[in-house]
């Protein structure tokens, strides 16, 4: 009975855009399919015997774990996070201060809930991480958007972003920010640039979302300090996961940030899921506490420094070297590969056919662009894979120059 | 800096409501306490060897579920709960007709993403699950609240209320119900006002949220067939948990229904947390499959049902039984007690002062009610527990006399 259906559903339910990257699994599942689409990590390098391990805690713990947990997250993962990145967060951050979140996605999710008002702005950068903006565009929320380059977001083109929209009457609530290696472009933010950001936001009242789930998977160079360690007003709501650096099947995330802020992010978290699940809280905290974490961390960004270069070097090998445009990443997960001569619909289209998938440049951009750009992730398939899928990329460009 | 979020939240950050229950966990922890105030499952009985069992699917299934998982849920456990509700259900769900969710609150979380714009109407039964209306409450929605007898929610007060608000301008999306061994109240609709309620929906183009997380906790008579199953209009979203028959610290629960709206969910769902935990559902799925769910259910219902006779028998032996109104429920975890002549603040004020804690009525009146009424959950406090803390109520209530 859809007819009903249609009359019930609300404005958001009939505006909202589905992610194309959840969308294209099917895509990719298709026998012989090579994908760069997904951001997903490789499933070779789970530490499944040690996670499994973990599942001692059960039998220490299981009558406190299976219970109803408290919204704010699992005691003894709050402690473990605070201790443990304490050096880039500058201090140990309190635990009114923390909250353990579905993912980080759900940071996103619940600070939008707690500040914007349909039809407000959120600053972003332009192309940024779509599975976000697509669940900010669910709440109503509009976007000014900000292009990056070789240091990060142009930050200096913020205020007058903001003064056009305030002129007008539109409110703006926070600026949202993925500082280390870029999804999708994998641009890191210059020291200069986090300054000025800092300042930036104080002087036009805005929040900062910094979100940072690769920030621990850098393969060259130093950390550049957490724009939440720089923050001297408790502006910085600071979004971390477990999902590139543990798994993301367990759905454990976390953010840190001014306690006023925290709380009213967990009153909105207590009706959209009571807590993350416990269970998959104390698994996670229990790798953790066994020392796992800090063991495998090493190998995974050795793991995923060799896929960049792999790609990397196919790149060179198979994509015609006039026709494209790209820049190596620090870390993370991602190239950003520009095409100015070529449509990225024809692209994906003729890629498929030859069985190789990435994600189309367009989804990335709020609001519009992108139509000569795509995305291609390194870390989920094996190295003969990218070899392989790169130069059925290189021949699906030939073919349509 | 708390003077700037002051300035950057949301209209609903600024009219959110904590859920008391949640709230009340630091008056609960005081050391002698003794609680029948958060409706959770007894610890002595939660099957912790038997889930420490079902974590070998980690061993097993390690790479598939340390992976992003899909939005709509772990194949396997979908599967499962389509022939495992098949009796109560009528039929197997088919898979576009599910979604799996962090925990059944989030059933009513997505429901009210997809179908309410701020302002607009949802009928609900008064009282009932504060967590379920606060949330509804921090989405914009308000309610047309409906009275409970014997025999459940009074359907036939329905069409009159919708009509009052439409007339004047209001939109009404849908029918929030706790059918069996409702919560708080501990009423079951009967056959004949499930009936109506059906007709009624579909006189009145309303959709129905058939919230059923105790259904399988009963204690005495039949099963009665569930509203989803009785349904041939595709207008009930039925919404089941694991949390009263395995463990709430799983925080894994699902809906049935349409798949023209479990799809508008499943999109809302994306930037909410991407999926509920895939290592949360794998174990929940496993121990299913090794047939611990069936296995343990009977038992879990009869301490429960003994639980509940004691104190009901407690209640006749300490309260005044000429100030006390409650009935006996068939299943579930509550008992709902009214105070004609006292005031439920001040009984909970003295009752803290004895160290005993329920909670009070008022919240779970969403406009408003329940000064003389409070809820006694009987699941939590072991048997000695009940004695002792309705003795102490009993007192408690002689004293304000």
């Amino acid at each position: 009975m859809s007819e009903l259906w249609n009359k019930l559903y609300s404005e958001a339910a009939m505006q909202q855009k589905a992610s194309p990257i959840r969308e294209i699994m099917s895509v990719i599942r298709q026998p012989g399919m090579i994908s760069f689409a997904g951001g997903m990590p490789d499933p070779e390098i789970f530490p499944v015997q040690e996670f499994y391990d973990s599942a001692d805690i059960i039998k220490r713990e299981g009558k406190d774990i299976l219970q109803y947990g408290a919204t704010d997250g699992y005691p003894p993962l709050k402690e473990f996070l605070s201790e443990w990145t304490k050096e880039r967060m500058g201090r140990k951050v309190s635990s009114r201060e923390m909250l353990i979140t579905s993912g980080s996605i759900q940071v996103a999710d619940l600070l939008t809930s707690s500040t914007v008002n349909k039809g407000d702005y959120i600053v972003t950068e332009s192309p940024t991480f779509l599975g976000t903006t697509l669940d900010m565009h669910n709440h109503g929320a509009k976007f000014i958007c900000i292009p990056c380059d070789s240091e990060g977001m142009v930050v200096e083109k913020i205020p007058e972003e903001v003064e056009r929209v305030r002129t007008q009457g539109g409110e703006v609530k926070f600026i949202y920010t993925i500082p280390n290696f870029q999804n999708p472009v994998g641009c890191t933010m210059s020291m200069a640039r986090r300054e000025r950001l800092l300042e930036l936001a104080e002087e036009l009242e805005l929040a900062i979302l910094e979100d940072d789930p690769y920030g621990y998977i850098r393969f060259d160079g130093q950390h550049l300090p957490t724009l939440f360690s720089m923050d001297r007003k408790g502006l910085v709501i600071f979004g971390g996961s477990f999902s590139k650096i543990l798994a993301p099947g367990t759905r454990v995330g976390w953010c840190f940030g001014d306690s006023n802020i925290i709380r009213k992010m967990t009153v909105f978290k207590q009706g959209v899921d009571t807590s993350t699940s416990v269970v998959s809280q104390a698994l996670v905290y229990e790798y953790c506490r066994k020392g796992y974490l800090d063991d495998r961390l090493p190998g995974i960004i050795d793991h995923y420094r060799k896929k960049r270069d792999i790609m990397g070097k196919a790149f060179k090998e198979y994509l015609p070297a006039e026709e494209v445009e790209y820049n190596t990443p620090e870390g993370g997960f991602f190239y950003w590969v520009k095409t100015p001569r070529i449509s990225t619909d024809d692209l994906f289209n003729k890629a498929i056919e030859k069985k190789v998938a990435f994600v189309k440049g367009e989804p990335f951009f709020p609001n519009g662009g992108g139509e000569h750009e795509f995305r291609m992730c390194y870390t989920f398939a094996s190295g003969e894979q990218i070899e392989e899928g790169v130069n059925r990329l290189g021949e699906s460009m030939k073919e349509l120059l």
